[in-house]
């Protein structure tokens, strides 16, 4: 953890005062490979980066820089965008243009049809004329257990949601080799405060969220239609599923439990964790726990790890998939660094802390 | 909430250390209707009840007394028992043959079957013999809302635990009315720690429970064939549900989120909105929300309400029932002297607390 | 808690939608003198009352109003004004003229010198012309076990900050009677987050305040000049002190730790509680602990009691007191409606909560 | 972070079921030249360390051994004991004999007097004879900023408690350099829970801790005495300090706030920051904050970092010390293992975490 050489790949990180910019920026800073080459913000600008963030002191205490394109293509290989959805996209296409490749962390590039993208996020659409149709069908929704390829070469990836994250790493097996009915999938997600942003809001104040959970946007959360899309391209047939998020008051970690029905009720929990442990035998950042053991949102804090279980119900054969994830690191940051460890050639994982802090 | 007198029904608390018996001194002690007239516990017999909880103070610093069953039955018209699982039982026949009335917080006769009590309680029945199945199948399961005549004439109260209690409230109006499946439903519950008692757990621990969300006891909860047997009773048939626990770090408070089938698909929110409005129209411990409004369980702590809201997908026809309660006081302690008022003749929540503290 | 009838006295509540108005309306509700008559505020009127604060319903749903002086005077017969400092003072001196009496949450009041307040207060002082001179000497400060008469005769009672609610309790008894040296006096706060008020700041987040503790505002607090114009007032002699308050992670509550050092270091703890106990004998929103119980702030979540312990280190003469109470009852709303009782003829402590619920 | 090589020095580690333990095999995991060459318990002998602490998991999934003196002496270099106090001086004595190094978690070596341990932990040191006085003078007090030469050279390392760590980091200096009055110190601590371990305990679960801040041990906690050896040393005079711990809810942190008195008055912020950059300048575990910025547990939470800042009172020349550390790694794993770092002629810091995350 001390001083590290040789930091060969040069990444500009733009939008960095949120949550999802200070874990890449704490990611990449102990990264053996990435260099920060450029720190830049809309509203931060001109601001000292240790000013803003005293409990992530980079050195010689730099300045958060203007977005100015000439800079940024001029001093970086990859651009890592933390901005507001609508935001993005705005910035994206003229990096494109001049070559530099984009992993982006907001929604614009999630969808394969700017229509729907324009449907879901209209609020953020409505202030924006986007006409990139082609670069949403270029850029690869980037969940590295899955599209490691398609990460590899691509000009944009557009990192999953924190939700969609969760609950895809369990189903996906699943529904690839069409081992659960693809209908009556439901999604029953907690998530920490954090998800919701660094921005002041009355709702995540502590003496507000503290001793209390709530569902939120029951039925049409925007993560639905993103879960949606990956499910149906990988199973070839039109998914539907019910998705509720809920808020649990704690800072990080999100717990997705996830039901669905086997089309063979014969099947076991071992039988059904044989099938999580042989798809992600290769991946570092999944691990599926025994029978009987259930994820612990703690046991992943600070982690690039997704903890996955599964059981079944032997009365009626439904599968139940948990899986928790440190929302701001695999559900956000962690995977985006492991797009642009894939980007540039290295192990998918590497760089990223797999072993988190107990308790 | 000053001194209050003529105080004329004398209760009885057994077991009183642990929440559910605080809870229950805690709401006796302002109810203008009944006296605390015995003090009772095992473990705790002998000690000074001010100083086993100094923030709850009882006028004259009552010692606890040892469980006489002579001086019991002397000195109360109802006794409230707040035992484990499977000592209940061996107070209770002794008290019914003297005549005295009971309400348990314990699960011991909250099944109509003791052979299914023995099945599922099988650590605590196998310590001790009972023979009891008259009482088992007199015994009423207390849920005021909808057994409110029974309750008011039985010897014995089963109060429900603390998961039954939020999922049955917002499901059953929908299986006695057929609106919904019988099949396929499925209860994701998020519960607060002080759920699984005062008795000092690890897992329970805040540097471990802090901070994390987990799913446990997952397929097989003893609480799911609790809600198994009322929904069975209530619709006619054999009705088999999915239920899994969660534990939130938070101290008090209960979310169930309980996800259905519409018989008929067409059916609106705001329709199933008015049939739950219909059936607790004259229930002051059950809320209905409006539709868009999601239950916090804040809003309900320290008081015994039941906040229920409802929301369909119309896509699927799939309802979406949430139902927020204190799980010591509506799940526990305050639902339990709902039955103490029917029993006595009184209005099922007074003395009861329906509006909180916020935040 | 049921229905209350005979509500005789009208309190007109203006600036509603803060932890302040929340809480005072909450206790307002259940008390059996008091109608709230009136209710007003800036920025939320014309809002619905209920769809604001869902947790708190009042019957017939009101409309929050807008601030008009002839309304307020011809329906209230007291104001509670529950407003940003600086606001206050801008309508208080228009009710005292239509003969309404005021009791003020803000710190417009507090001090008996108009210059005193514009200089600690500056900010605010800044934005308004205040010419107040003569109402600022005629206001009582609101510490009703100190000044009952003069509250029960004011036209103004300026209601103390949460802090020096903590920590005069403890220490106006040591130095009204000189048992303490006047110099040396150290008072080391702790406060949950709600202190902070309902204004979104990222600081109050949870993701931001959780799982930390930290000190704020170090050496010249504005809560240190209230404490030292009142601690000299009571003595005669000019007392300077050293507060630092800390923000705690919770919602509730408020522990003053003093350190000061006794005049005959031969007093043990006793003694020193016996002088507590006098004072406050009669005080029912005060209680004194056994000497070796410590306060836990828990222990008076939600009433309107200060629990006080005192220690004595024998070793030097240090005598340590400790202060626990609700900042938003004690420390705020509940010490604001025992103004209100006392300027009705009321007892001071009628309709307030003294106990509340554990865990 | 991932496989790490030439982990050349062999640490065994006893007693690896608690938070000590824990932390230290969490840390010594990472290090780069230690391997954990051995792993005993008592209570655990024979489990495997991977079930029992499955959120850190070890390679080959090792069992706990009985703790079994030859296989200790054999397979280690230095011995990190994480046992209860009384437990490890059993243990000790015959390991120094072996010629192995021992670095201690425990109270049992921190006194110079076999006869203060003894009448400070009386109910440890009844259930034990030990006749250990010289091991007892021998031992080096493990404030590694302050004697890492004795350390390097030590065959006992105590290890300081966690507070005592954090309230004489900032101590230390101002002492030394005669620069505060010795007299009327007064040391305000705050803790989070896992500070008082992991058997579990009715005040440490969450139910009982969460939503509350409470003293304890008010006068005559253990730490006080271990903190005056300490800076009575330093000094050269007989020190005597005023310590009050607090129970904060949260799991990891600890602040403790220092008041003393400058002897020179007309001493400002500035200088008093700059009499603690002076000292810690080339102490990578120590961070001396800008005047007016002031420490915040959550900003070095997961670090073996000390945070301090200082403010000065003018009116009176007082002097605030504020200092927040990790408690379970400054103020306890992470500083043994900069013991052991200087017991192996490496870098005071070397493997260990300086950067957190946040939030």
């Amino acid at each position: 953890m001390d001083s590290i050489n040789n930091k060969s790949i040069r990444v500009a990180v733009i939008g960095a005062s949120g949550y999802g910019g200070i874990q890449s920026i704490r990611l990449l800073k102990e990264h053996p490979d990435f260099e920060i080459s450029f720190l830049g913000g809309y509203k931060t600008a001109g601001l000292k980066w240790n000013d803003l963030c005293p409990f992530l002191p980079l050195e010689n205490d730099p300045t958060i820089n203007a977005v100015d394109l000439s800079e940024i293509t001029d001093k970086s290989d990859i651009v890592l965008l933390s901005l507001p959805n609508g935001i993005s996209s705005q910035l994206t296409p003229k990096l494109i243009k001049e070559k530099v490749r984009v992993v982006d962390l907001s929604a614009d590039y999630r969808y394969r049809s700017l229509e729907e993208w324009k449907s879901i996020y209209s609020v953020e659409s409505s202030k924006h004329s986007r006409k990139d149709e082609l670069l949403c069908s270029q850029a690869v929704y980037g969940i590295p257990e899955w599209n490691s390829i398609e990460i590899s070469k691509a000009k944009i990836v557009a990192c999953p949601g924190c939700f969609p994250t969760a609950s895809l790493l369990p189903l996906m097996p699943f529904l690839k080799q069409g081992i659960i009915e693809t209908d009556g999938i439901i999604i029953d997600s907690k998530s920490g405060t954090s998800g919701g942003g660094r921005v002041p809001k009355e709702h995540l104040l502590l003496a507000e969220s503290s001793e209390s959970v709530e569902p939120y946007s029951v039925v049409g959360h925007r993560h639905t239609s993103e879960i949606e899309q990956e499910l149906s391209n990988l199973s070839g047939s039109n998914i539907q599923i019910q998705f509720t998020p809920h808020l649990v008051p704690m800072v990080r970690g999100l717990l997705s439990t996830v039901y669905a029905r086997l089309r063979d009720p014969c099947l076991t929990a071992e039988d059904c964790k044989t099938v999580l442990e042989t798809v992600y035998r290769s991946c570092p950042s999944v691990e599926i726990q025994p029978v009987g053991v259930y994820p612990k949102t703690k046991w992943v804090r600070f982690t690039n790890k997704a903890l996955i279980s599964v059981q079944v119900d032997q009365r009626n054969g439904r599968v139940i998939l948990m899986s928790a994830i440190d929302n701001l690191i695999k559900g956000q940051a962690g995977q985006a660094i492991q797009s642009l460890n894939l980007m540039s050639g290295l192990p998918t994982c590497k760089g990223l802390p797999l072993i988190g802090y107990y308790p």
